[in-house]
Order: C-alpha cells, then sequence, then structure tokens
C-alpha cells in the first residue's frame, strides 16, 4: 500500500463548485421537501446518468458501464500497468431520501478528478470513479447489489430477476433506461477503494468532529421474534397468575437493550416493531410479534451478542411462564476494512487540521463488498441530527468539502 | 339485615334441573363451538326472554317489565309490606360468549323459585328475580345500562339513544322484540341484591375453593398512552444518543407491572394493546401507542397506584429523553359490597361445608349499580382456566348447583 503523500500538499477541491453538483443534481427527481426520490433505474435515475456521463466526458475521462448498468470513469495514471484507486458511491435514493446519502461520494469523486485536471496532476496509479448501481435496495430488493455482484457475493442472474412492486425485473428496467453495459461485471479490478458517504448517525455530530474514519462495518443479525403467554381478562386474573405476553416482550426488549449496552460502544440492537394481540382494552395480550435486529463491528462481539440475547429469552421464558420464539431471517458478518487505507484517511484528515476519530458503520454500503476484493475503507462526514433516509437529511457546504478533500488527499497518497 | 337460617336447613336445589334449563337455553343463540351468540334486544335475546317469561309464570310468579326492558319475576312473601330480596343477572351474552356468564345468575335464581314451590316453603319478604337487559354492552355500549338507568346513575334518554354498529337505536331495537315494559324504571325496589356469577378469573380453581364471598367490586381506571422518543437509524446510531420510544414504553410497562403487584393482589394494571411506530426494522421506533387499565378494589390504593403510575412515567422520561403522555379516558370507584350480605354468603357455604374465599370483582357487574341503591353481595363459582367472554367458557354441573344452593340459602336467610 502506498502511504507516501501526494504532489500538492495545499491542493484543495473547489467547495462551490462541489457543491453546485450536489445542487443541480438534487433538481434531478427533487421532492417539494427538499429531498429526493430517484429510485434506481427508474427515468430519474437515467437523467442523473446521463448528467453524470456527460460531467464525466467532459472531464475528459474515460467512461465505462458493465452489466450491472455500474459506471466507470477512469483517469489514467502515468503507470498503465497499476490497477486504478477507486472513489465511488452511488446516485440512486429512496423514495423519500435526501440530497447527500450516496450522491456525495460520488460527486465529490467528481470534483477530485475536475481539482487533478485544474492543477495538471499525474497519478502514478489510474483513478477511477464508480457509480454503483441500485445501491439502495428500495425499489428492487435487496440493496448493494451491483457491487455484489461485482464482488462475486451475489449471484448475476439473481439481481437480473429482482421484481419491483409493478413486477418489472431488474433487468428489464436497465435495458428501459439504457444502462446494460457491454463490459462483463468485475472487469475493472481497482488495487484499492475509498467511499465517502455522510455518517447517518448523530456521533461526529455529538463528538464536533469533521472526519470519521471508518474501520470496519458492523455484522449484523436480523429476526422475527414471538412472545406467546396466555389471555385472560384484565380486571379478573390477579397479576401472580398471568402469562401477560407484553409483559414478558418489556422484559425482553430491556434485556436485549442491556446486552447492546454491554457491548458497547459499538454494539446495538433494535426492536423496530412490536405490536401486543389480540389488542383489546382490557384483555392481558396472548401475544407479542416483534421484529429484531443486532450489529457489531467485531465478529466474537456479535457471537456474544448472540449468546447472550438468547440465553435473556430463555431466563424470561422461566421467570414467567411464557414462550419466546426468535427466528432468524438474516445474518451479515462484520467486514474489516484495510488498515492501509484508513490509515491514510487519517494522515490525510491530521495534515488538513481536521477533527477526525476512528469508527464503524451501522448502515451497509457498497464498500462492504468492494472489502471483499481489495482493500477498502470509508470516510464520513456529519449530518445534522444523525437523519438519513429522509428528505430533512442534511449536511453543510463545509462538511461535504472537509470529506472532498480528505478523498482527495487520500487517493493522492494511495496513487501516488 | 335478617341473619336467620331460612325454614328448611336439608333444602338443596334439583342440580339436573338448572343444568338442563342452562342447556335449554344455551341452544337459543347457539354457536357452532358451544358458546353462545346472544346480543342484547337481537331476535335470540327476544326468544330466550319468551322463554324467560314462560318459565317464570309455569313457576307462579308475577312478571313485571320495566321500560328499559329489564324483566322482574316476583315471588310473593309472608309479608307484603317487606320489599323483596332480589336475585338476578343477565341474559344476553357477548358476540362469542360463553354459556354461564350472566345466565347461571338467572337460572339460578328461577331454579331457587322452583325449589321454594316444590317445597312449598313462604318466606316472610317476597322474592324477586330480575333479568337485567344489556349487562355486556356488546352491541349497544356501554353495558350495565339498564341497572345504571335503575339505580339513577345513567341516565335513561342517553341509553335509549346509543346505537349499534348499524346505527339502530336502542330504545327502536327494545320496541322491535316487543320489551319496552310499562313500568317506570326504578319502580321495583328490592330490601337487598344478591348476583350469583362465574368468577370469570382463575383465582378459585387455582385455591381449590368452591364460592368466592364478593366483598367489593374494583374501581378502575382506562387510559390511552403514547410514548414519543426519536427516530433513528438502527445500524449507525449508538445506543447512548437513542430515545427509543419502545425501549422507553417496555420500561413503563414493567413499572407499571410492578406498580400493580406493589398493591397485590387486588390491584392489577394491563396494557392491552401497544404497537411501535413507524413500524420498520431497522429504524429505532419514534412512537408507541397503548391503552392502559388498572384496577383496585380499595380507593385509597386505586389513587396511590395512580399517583405512583404517573411518577414512573415522569421518571422514565427524565432517564430516557422521551416524552410520555397518559390521557386518562374512564374513571369508575371502587363498590363497596354490603357486609352482612357477604356475611350471610359466607354462613351459607359454611353450612353446605364448601370451601370459600372472601374476594373481589375485577369484571363490572349489574351488582354495582345495585349496591348504590340497596345491600348487595355477590357469590362467585369457578370457571375452568378463568376463561370468559369465550365460547370455551366452563363451569362444572356441580360447580353451578353449589353457587345455585348458597344463592337459594343466602335469599332465605336474608327473606327469612
Amino acid at each position: 500500500m502506498a502511504t507516501q503523500t501526494g504532489g500538492g500538499t495545499n491542493l484543495r477541491i473547489d467547495s462551490d463548485r462541489l457543491w453546485s453538483t450536489i445542487v443541480e443534481t438534487a433538481a434531478i427527481g427533487g421532492t417539494p421537501k427538499g429531498g429526493i426520490c430517484r429510485l434506481a433505474l427508474s427515468d430519474e435515475d437515467r437523467r442523473v446518468r446521463d448528467w453524470f456521463a456527460a460531467a464525466v466526458r467532459d472531464a475528459g475521462l474515460e467512461l465505462a458501464v458493465d452489466a450491472m448498468g455500474s459506471m466507470f470513469a477512469i483517469r489514467p495514471g502515468r503507470d498503465p500497468a497499476r490497477a486504478p484507486i477507486a472513489m465511488g458511491s452511488h446516485l440512486d435514493t429512496q423514495p423519500t431520501g435526501g440530497k447527500f446519502d450516496g450522491v456525495l461520494g460520488v460527486l465529490a469523486g467528481l470534483e477530485v478528478m475536475r481539482t487533478l485536471n485544474a492543477a495538471g496532476i499525474e497519478t502514478e496509479a489510474p483513478l477511477m470513479l464508480i457509480n454503483w448501481t441500485n445501491e439502495e435496495g428500495a425499489r428492487f430488493a435487496p440493496g448493494m447489489v451491483a457491487s455484489g455482484v461485482y464482488s462475486g457475493e451475489v449471484d448475476m442472474d439473481f439481481a437480473m430477476a429482482r421484481t419491483d412492486r409493478d413486477g418489472i425485473a431488474f433487468g428489464d428496467a436497465l435495458d428501459a433506461i439504457g444502462y446494460r453495459g457491454s463490459e462483463p461485471v468485475g472487469r475493472r479490478r481497482f488495487a484499492a477503494m475509498v467511499e465517502l458517504h455522510i455518517e447517518q448517525g448523530p456521533i461526529l455530530e455529538a463528538d464536533g468532529l469533521d472526519i470519521g474514519i471508518v474501520t470496519a462495518g458492523k455484522g449484523s443479525v436480523w429476526a422475527d421474534g414471538r412472545v406467546t403467554g396466555r389471555e385472560c381478562h384484565a380486571g379478573s386474573t390477579p397479576m401472580s397468575l398471568r402469562h401477560d405476553a407484553l409483559c414478558a416482550f418489556a422484559a425482553f426488549a430491556l434485556a436485549a437493550e442491556a446486552v447492546a449496552r454491554e457491548h458497547g460502544p459499538d454494539g446495538v440492537a433494535t426492536i423496530g416493531v412490536a405490536e401486543a394481540f389480540p389488542a383489546s382494552r382490557n384483555t392481558v395480550p396472548g401475544e407479542v410479534r416483534f421484529t429484531l435486529e443486532y450489529r457489531h463491528p467485531d465478529l466474537g462481539h456479535l457471537d456474544a451478542m448472540d449468546a447472550a440475547i438468547a440465553a435473556a429469552a430463555r431466563r424470561i421464558e422461566g421467570e414467567r411462564g411464557v414462550a419466546i420464539d426468535i427466528e432468524k431471517i438474516w445474518r451479515k458478518d462484520p467486514v474489516a476494512f484495510d488498515a492501509g487505507v484508513s490509515a491514510a484517511i487519517g494522515r490525510a484528515a491530521a495534515e488538513l487540521g481536521l477533527g477526525s476519530r476512528p469508527m464503524t458503520s451501522g448502515a451497509g454500503h457498497d464498500a462492504f463488498f468492494a472489502a471483499t476484493v481489495a482493500p477498502t475503507a470509508m470516510i464520513f462526514v456529519p449530518c445534522k441530527d444523525g437523519i438519513s433516509h429522509n428528505e430533512a437529511e442534511s449536511s453543510t457546504q463545509a462538511e461535504c468539502a472537509a470529506g472532498a478533500d480528505v478523498l482527495l488527499r487520500t487517493v493522492l497518497a494511495l496513487a501516488g
């Protein structure tokens, strides 16, 4: 891994130029509340891809599109034998998404290319900017499917056959917008990848820091749960004779919360969905159905959380005479990002005088799949109140520019 | 209050005859699962009323019907100047009701009348058997409306204007089945009232006892609640920065449960309805909506529970940075039953060699309103697994007969 600082230690991206691209592309699928609705492979996606293709050509970059529709913009290096250093993220959004999630990583990469062009800097290794198809998975589930196929961890036939709510297949939608590329997926290998993204959480804001150096992606377990107790009359059944599914569920929810705290600060556990049945005001609930998910960036901790949550369920079953069933429906192991790339990010932030901290990513990103094929890490910048997947999502021009400067400096260090 | 044992200490009701009336009337509105659907003022209600009217006339009793449709069957006493001793309950059921709830109290009263007739016993005071209209409130809410009007605590115009789901008014339904009686409501005063009922709870079964001597009816508070926290990303928000409405709700549910246990064994608290929002698997809930009800037979305890639950909500708000709003929508103070009538029930059970215990009624009954106009108490008999308001509701022939024997002996003691 190259570690030297690239040429031009005083080089900075053009903050206004970067911001203007954020504002300009936000109009493509822009919503009245200031967000973006730009679902993968929609006409809005086509329009932003056309904008991006024109911008990279204007910047003198080569553009390739692979069979999953992912777009690769290449800036040659002095040594054509070296594999490129990649940047990138995604231009698709949630149905009520914000202006920064994914978009920042792509447009900051474009700004890096433009800055190097303006400064006349040639890197040793080529640079590559990627717009991954369908990161969000909002229209075609699951998300991160193009980076998944790229890395070989997701089957391409599976991805092509995903359908949206109207029954339209991913492959047909890709053809409809004219972005099924001719290149085989995975052909454009890279030597390293750096993804700049908004944090989508509140840590940097709470700590008053500019940059998160993402060293790992949390592994996660998703489960469907059910507490089964016994329905009875709320007036005439003494507390001592109840098998109250709701109270047992409450004890379980607090136990899961306690497990996450014990594995803090990186461990999290969330019950997002919960409903009691039969949902009568004067009947003690006989059943509660809920979802549970828990995450940790360390495999040992994730397994320990798994065991502790199961043990809590068994304990509460015994104490309260109920059954607690937890059916795991999905598990993804943690992703460890590359120490060399993380270190380069940390040095770049320090050289720029920016406050930074190592952190983990709780949300999933294309960088998780990229990390399986090449050294990879992520740069986080703060977003207001940690709000994301929401039209109110907000980062300042200065925050975005700081992230793009770190990205510039990091890829220069990696590309030489 | 008369306390002497009535004539015929060896007198017993006819268990088979009582059981045959339960089986016979259960066919009126009988359901495939062995329960009864006999909503107030329905055609099934008319048919069981016609059956009851014929039975009381066959027993040589006078029948009066008041303007609320409540039916009063009178057996004269030696002293016509004395007010009658009343028995009774209700013949209407829940939509998926059982064969015993209400029915047992009316048919056991009929069996008492038949037993006295067969034995040629004349009491000092007259006896009166009441079938109260619309105890359940399942078709026309609220329930106990006829005893409510009788006691003067519910306005008759209000009761008459209640409508069912089809918009049919109570008064029109009463006319349609021909049971709007000519007597003013409240004219048929009584000196005391005894209501025999299934427990609708698990206590007698758990204690292996035959008879509950009901000394009080629980007061209750009904409320709608809402916990407001803050939605955030389940992957990227550390536990320490969350304002998780679901976990705060869980803490509140356990606090309410603890308050009820502290005021046990008579205190109960129940959260019957609970749902988290926005109900997304990977979003920390920003809101939980729920219902809360709590009951106690002692006013001081009920008020103390009220204060303790409110204090718990304030504590959790402070600890977790959430808002917990509890809007009380209904409150009914506890009903103290008459010590003399309760004592008569206890003596009757003892003379019959039946195991008994004092207890409170968690469910509401017509006896609650009766208690506001005359000395009143209730007799409970066990029901299997405490199940009621359910087609699986079940008491044995022996359990019903034991209750009817206690009823017989109690009214003889009270009537002289």
